[in-house]
């Protein structure tokens, strides 16, 4: 199996993003599956536009976004993927979101196929924080995550996606006001995550 | 100069402490000063009664307890100690505390002798999320606190103690409800926080 | 326009609900809009039997379904309806749900007919904490939210419906260790979203 | 008994402060008992200047300081003023604390006389969210606590005295991601709170 893992760049005044930084960790091959790695700009549509290609020249057959979700305390894959977006912070294009439908024929939302409750499963046991998400919120996230699903139905049939987010890093959470994880702790998670995903 | 580190046993359910855990990975001599460890149980009284007697034999320039703080995203290092002891949980002798003052003739409350705000900031150039904390609790670690500086005012004039808070480690965090840290993050926040404590 | 607003009753050990004791305190009219008021049994399926029952007695414009959400602290108007339910804690049938799709032919998601941002800025507007809310959780008030829009593609398709979620009350939050809201403010809140709704 | 109760005036950007708005909702008279009451600026030593010339002119028996906590969710009893202030927020004078002692022969620590478990248990028998707190901070309000403390040793050996922290008002948490009370029930859970203290 061929799994392309993308991260997103750094965002929001952050110095660091650590989406990519453990997406660029995870060892190049896993239980024998090719992983493939790609860092994608924090920017609505074209963060969509540069996954597109890269399944097509790559023609993976699952893709697992990786993002940040500031505030959360444990490893969280989404369940569902909504056909909305939101956000009064502009993306790295300086451009915040227009409000509203991501594509104007898309279901309201996706399922993942990735095996979410299975991927928490194996987490924990690996010892890292780990919960099923039943939002990715409205921003670029969610986006991505959405378009992903929406190629899917579209263009690649065949094609598992899904999406996980990730805590601050210690480094990013200087007070402590919000929970964070270390960055080995999350690529020992991403990579428990995929082992059973490719599995199932 | 000679720093006594303590750590509590596991407690409440909990298979590890991460307190003694830490404490335990420290190194034995950190900036030419030694480091002298020791596991202290989590029961009233009996508690401080271990430590005053390592203070006498070990004659220690300085004391530091460290407990764990379940659902605190940071290393917080403790400003004052109270007279004041209440908690519903048993401790390990399977008792809980008697709810009142901890020492009939003891002040109100006792500053920490350790500088602190120093130590938070040395932790967080560390990368580790670090914030002062102005209360202990009332349970077994304010307790052990308290205690440690009463000794301090009647026995050990020339010591100089305090507390250090730290989470719940990942694997205690299964379903990521509450914050947790590395071990190896808490092991780097400790020795920051060390070097600044006997360097001030 | 005719409104049919429903509210749990009470579940999980409380003695009573804030959903119906809510929607009870609601006016028999707004705006000049017919409010119609049923209380639903807290039990996966039955929730909707008996909501479907009274749309086809009432034949109303809009179906508003008022649940709680012990742990949030405004007033949250959901987005999106899932079809999923999971769940280890027995509704008051004393059986949990069966974990997986509510419907197996029902869409991923459906989105809400209600203006969901407008009723979160009416809400504040009247001094109400307000937010809109992209999950509604897995548990019952997500089934009957779902099942209600479900009915509303295959039976009612001229029906306009959605899901508000409240805080606990204050009676329940005895510690505040978890937020609250006073039932005054629960039906203003909903008053001032219910007539925002209606205008749209 | 002739209780005075002080309120803070607005602070930090807010129209309104909860503590002046419940402390001048008070009746009074509680259960025969004379309550005065006093509006105290939001200055460092300025708020304590207030107080003292009213305790002069007054002569009550109890003296206890409101004010706000934004982000707790339950009316808080104050155990222990502190001889410490910091914060780099500027009071109503434009100026920050110098950050050190507030009085430099002062305890490190002084306990309230109120019957803090007493009154928060009679304040959830009226249904209100309460809870002893272990920390007033060590901004302003710890500040007038740890002064009326200070005045009580020195001039005033028979007052007692206390400080009751009291949640943003609803109005001040829009988006609802800090909690708050309804203004009522501060007032009621101040009145409940009073009846005990005065009665013990």
């Amino acid at each position: 199996m061929k799994i392309l893992v993308t991260g997103f760049d750094p965002f929001g005044g952050e110095k660091i993003n650590p989406a990519i930084e453990a997406v660029k960790r995870l060892p190049d091959e896993i239980d024998g599956n090719q992983i493939v790695k790609l860092e994608v700009p924090t920017i609505f549509y074209q963060s969509a536009k540069v996954v597109k290609e890269k399944i097509i020249a790559e023609k993976p057959d699952m893709v697992i976004n990786v993002g940040q979700a500031g505030g959360r305390a444990a490893i969280t894959p989404e369940r569902i993927a909504i056909n909305f977006q939101a956000g009064s912070t502009p993306d790295n294009s300086g451009k915040g979101p227009k409000e509203g439908k991501i594509e104007s024929d898309g279901a309201d939302g996706y399922f993942t196929q990735l095996p979410i409750k299975k991927m928490v499963t194996a987490m924990r046991k690996a010892g890292i924080p780990a919960e099923v998400s039943n939002s990715a919120g409205t921003y670029v996230c969610n986006h991505l995550f959405y378009e992903v699903q929406y190629m899917r139905v579209h263009d690649f049939p065949k094609l598992k996606a899904g999406f996980i987010h990730i805590p601050f890093l210690p480094s990013q959470a200087k007070n402590g006001r919000l929970p964070s994880m270390n960055l080995d702790d999350m690529v020992k998670g991403l990579t428990a995550s995929i082992k059973v995903a490719v599995a199932d």
